[in-house]
């Protein structure tokens, strides 16, 4: 695996930082990124999806409103200003004026929800929003594809739950026939988000046996570990509630969503077809250059 | 100005977050974007520029070697984690554990001193490079083009210092072409940075008197206080020195950087052109779109 990470540094396609899990890219692998977006943005675009994008930093109080400090809270990070003394040195901490209000975004759909709350009840046919982020998760680690700071592709819908679910299902199909097509090897798998703690072990297993997570999995290269390149999340309320999101009828409203880890999958490609994209097997070339 | 923040939430090209400075944008916004960074990046492609990419946050030993948090602790921002008892509530601070090592990208110029300096002495022609990052300064703003997260789209050049000036002086002019291209109104200004404190005003004010830094001011509409869209900006040996880079014969390397606010051009674009970018003038469609 770290031959791999290697390899790729040496090509330019992966810059090291000295920081385990922050990296930079070259040009190469960033075209191979923007065009793995398009293809995604398609489905966004003949399904009528809003396409919207939001920073990396987000409002503390609402990633809190989230409950993602409750259920992630080793995965979190705030942002913390600087105290201008007069007279050096400056210090930073969790004091009040030194507080930005301010978090990381874990993953691109947390900036979604208050949005669509913000604008009232949903309509019958709901919701269906198209976005990305750079996210950012405290999970330090020598492991290729495991970033600290990365790029998700999402869709989110909300609207009633038979809706939610069938976007879900529809995602599922989707997004396999998608790592065909790019000749990557893969498998779904049930899975569930790494809750905090005992209360957190709960939620997992209840997460596990509910099957509200599923994901897919790729090896990044032959004999590689596999590694999730995109989930698909049905929430149930657990968001709408928490955001007051209803349906026009006053009904409850769920939500799920569908990500792809962009350098996850762009490593896989790389690792598999090799470092040079104009090599790539033809079908894959014909969907991502075509 | 406050008229065209809300405008423009009101069709859906900006969409508020309830913290100052942190916005999301809707998809026509975002296609300006991405359409005025492919025509900066032309430029790049013409004169063999390396194209790299950086996430947003970065290894803070190195923006501390780069002096940042000497010259602007006041707009430097740094992530912590959260100490994770078995037992809540859940502290964050600046504790040793607690510390990610990592802080906020100020400008996208900061992540390439570190990786050029990986390589070793700079041949003679020396070194330009491409690059993108999502910045963020801590200085929460109603002012609608002053940003906390904002993205920068910039060249830096080492080498020569007569190489770099003439990149600087090259880019002054192309700069001056594609806001006349894109229609819009500015001027240019000897400028200098927020440096912090009094120390800092003698730095501003030498700054300021050697022409170390010009800006490119830009009106976001008819009658608003200009506000900087780019800086051309020569640093002499202050990032070479910092990072040892020097030239192949041993001579000291100097750098320079062009930056282009990606949001700030934008909204001018929005402001002066319209909302509806396919009623733009024909020259500016045809730069863009063409």
């Amino acid at each position: 695996m770290s031959d791999l990470r290697c390899d790729l540094v040496d090509a330019g396609h992966l810059i090291a930082t000295g920081i385990d899990g922050i990296v930079g890219h070259g040009a190469v692998f960033e075209d191979v990124v923007r065009r793995l977006g398009l293809v995604i943005g398609r489905w966004g675009i003949d399904n009528g999806a809003e396409t919207v994008h939001f920073p990396p930093v987000m409002s503390r109080a609402n990633l809190e409103r989230n409950g993602y400090l409750r259920s992630f809270p080793q995965l979190a990070a705030v942002l913390h200003g600087f105290g201008c003394g007069v007279h050096g040195p400056f210090t930073t901490g969790s004091d009040g004026d030194l507080s930005t209000g301010l978090m990381m975004v874990p993953s691109a759909c947390y900036t979604i929800y208050p949005m669509v709350a913000a604008r009232g009840p949903l309509r019958a046919e709901g919701a269906l929003v198209e976005t990305w982020s750079r996210c950012f998760r405290r999970e330090p680690s020598t492991d290729t594809p495991r970033l600290q700071s990365f790029r998700m592709h999402e869709y989110v819908k909300l609207g009633r739950g038979a809706d939610v679910v069938a976007f879900r299902e529809a995602w599922i199909e989707k997004a396999q026939a998608l790592y065909a097509s790019l000749q990557l090897p893969f498998r779904l798998d049930n899975a569930n988000d790494a809750f905090f703690g005992r209360p957190g072990r709960l939620m997992a297993s209840s997460q596990r046996e509910r099957n509200l997570k599923i994901e897919l999995l790729v090896p990044i290269m032959v004999g590689a570990k596999p590694t999730a390149c995109c989930s698909f999340n049905y929430a149930e309320a657990h968001f709408t509630e928490a955001w007051q999101i209803n349906m026009e009828d006053e009904s409850t409203a769920h939500s799920g969503c569908v990500g792809f880890g962009m350098e996850r999958t762009t490593l896989a490609l790389f690792g598999h077809h090799g470092f040079q994209p104009e090599r790539w097997p033809d079908g894959v070339r014909q969907l991502l250059y075509g």
